[in-house]
């Protein structure tokens, strides 16, 4: 059994929290919000974020990230993809070159449109550091519902140790060494569930978010070989997974979003309303950034990044999509 | 424009002549059920299968089946995929070599194991025969909501035709050489579907669904590949397109059918109740076949057999397929 440090105790953080501790690991959780981790502590349950689970005694509430990290074999981080490196900065001072850096944020950072892999070695080029992605809602692992993610590393020995570490009867993990794929596939699924939502919100039905899904894969499929992936993890748990656990369930913030913009809302009085951070915001922008400088073709998110930034409607969005010229599947 | 002879009543062919005749062309349906052909010409819309939408005048009710295909251009088959042999026999006598054969069943026939395809050719050798699949719900494209589908035919000259005859601006038709993914998509996505169904139905929750049609997907394209297929079809809109909408949608008879049996129902009582028919347990039965005799490993499928065939409690299923062997992704 190990010591694991989690940073960041949102509804994610803590799902994986309950998942380790549950396997009869030895916890210490820590968010940078006092107050949050004031009633963690007072509740024994996330109330805010995943409530109705109670903590079992070896998940311990940390009052500092030092004291959340002392002694960690491994150190999860569960924050938003955008405070990432804050998170990693932050905790730098504690971290040992021995430890195991577990990362469940999914998303491209701004700007500098680095990954989160590419943020963290950058940083710590020797880091023993670990992407854990898949079709995951926090919701379901929390209630110990069967899930399937896998763990990415190019060193295969080392995501075969975080292998064994979180996996349960009901929790499944599987390996793989494409980071470059599993990063893009969590990341850019955000945008494909935006569009979703809005083609909900708009009133169309499941064939149309189906399509959309489809072409969007695609698009992300494109995007992602041209940035180094192997093709084969879109089709994979972390790539078609994710994007139907997003796009179909009402558990997605981004979603749900979405759902709002192609009500009508605006888009950024739909994100201030979702309440919790909406990666896929971030990540259309992102990723038409990428597109650009890349130069590869991604009609879907050109379409989404132009109806975010208020340049084209949502309504039009779809008579645009469906208008293009006739065409032969795979062009 | 075009003479259209629809055969077969149900939803699906029923949406497809209110497309057609709503873009102009000339449609005349007719079904095997006598007692559902009175009610059609009666009500001037399908209460039983598409109620609330009126036929248009050019959508004309055939008496026979020779009246339908009298003078046809293009007959539209779209009886179920069991029936599809016999459906074939009784047009025989009024089919004229120049027609063009478009067929919308989704299945393998049983015990043959052929794909529909494969039994119109064998009757017809220069048949000018094409086969029409996609993620296309019929309660949606009769309300025209925006929906996808792809034509598939070795010759894409014909593939094209068929495309202009069908697409608008609702209704967006992509051509496609690969009508053995295409057919094996649209049939093999059935037993994913009533495998989603289970899993719903025995109370687990997206995430377990996303795995299991994520594993589903490549176990299909294993047997698909292994048959011919172009692996590039089953990451399309009549792959992983059409297995999103038959496994999400309470639409779907098949996904309706699975919930039942994972509720604890009998599977046979489970089909009856459904009260169409479920194209996933004929389908399920014929793909354990092929994958026996073609030696491809099908995990999932094979669970479904043996919950059908009620050696196995559908219960059990989920412990064997989540308790395997650690495993690398690509394995």
């Amino acid at each position: 059994m190990k010591n694991i440090g989690v940073i960041g105790a949102g509804s994610w953080g803590t799902a994986l929290a309950l998942t380790l501790s549950g396997k009869g690991h030895q916890v210490k959780i820590w968010d940078l919000d006092e107050t949050h981790l004031l009633e963690l502590g007072k509740n024994r349950e996330n109330v805010r974020y995943l409530p109705g689970i109670p903590f079992p005694s070896n998940l311990r509430i940390a009052k500092t990230l030092q004291e959340a990290l002392k002694d960690a074999d491994v150190v999860l981080f569960s924050a938003p993809a955008q405070h990432f490196r804050s998170a990693l900065d932050n905790a730098e001072p504690y971290l040992r070159s021995d430890m195991i850096l577990v990362n469940v944020a999914k998303g491209i950072e701004q700007k500098t449109l680095l990954r989160m892999s590419e943020i963290a070695f950058e940083k710590l080029p020797d880091a023993r550091y670990v992407t854990l992605s898949g079709p995951s809602h926090a919701e379901e692992v929390g209630r110990n519902l069967p899930t399937t993610v896998a763990v990415a590393s190019k060193d295969l020995k080392l995501a075969e140790e975080v292998q064994d570490i979180f996996i349960t009867d009901r929790f499944r993990v599987y390996t793989t060494e494409d980071v470059v794929g599993v990063e893009l596939g969590g990341a850019l699924k955000n945008i494909i569930a935006l569009g979703a939502g809005i083609s909900d919100g708009m009133g169309f039905g499941d064939n149309a978010k189906a399509a959309l899904m489809t072409r969007g894969l695609a698009e992300i499929k494109r995007l992602g070989v041209k940035l180094g992936a192997d093709p084969a993890t879109f089709a994979g748990l972390t790539g078609v997974g994710d994007l139907i656990v997003t796009c179909t369930s009402m558990h997605s913030r981004n979603r749900r979003c979405g759902i709002m913009i192609g009500e009508g809302m605006d888009p950024k009085e739909a994100t201030k309303k979702v309440g919790m951070v909406v990666e896929g915001m971030f990540t259309t922008e992102a990723a038409y950034d990428l597109a650009k400088r890349e130069q590869v073709e991604m009609p879907i998110t050109e379409q989404l990044y132009n109806v975010i930034n208020g340049t084209t409607a949502a309504k039009d969005t779809v008579d645009l999509l469906m208008g293009r010229e006739k065409k032969h599947e795979q062009d």
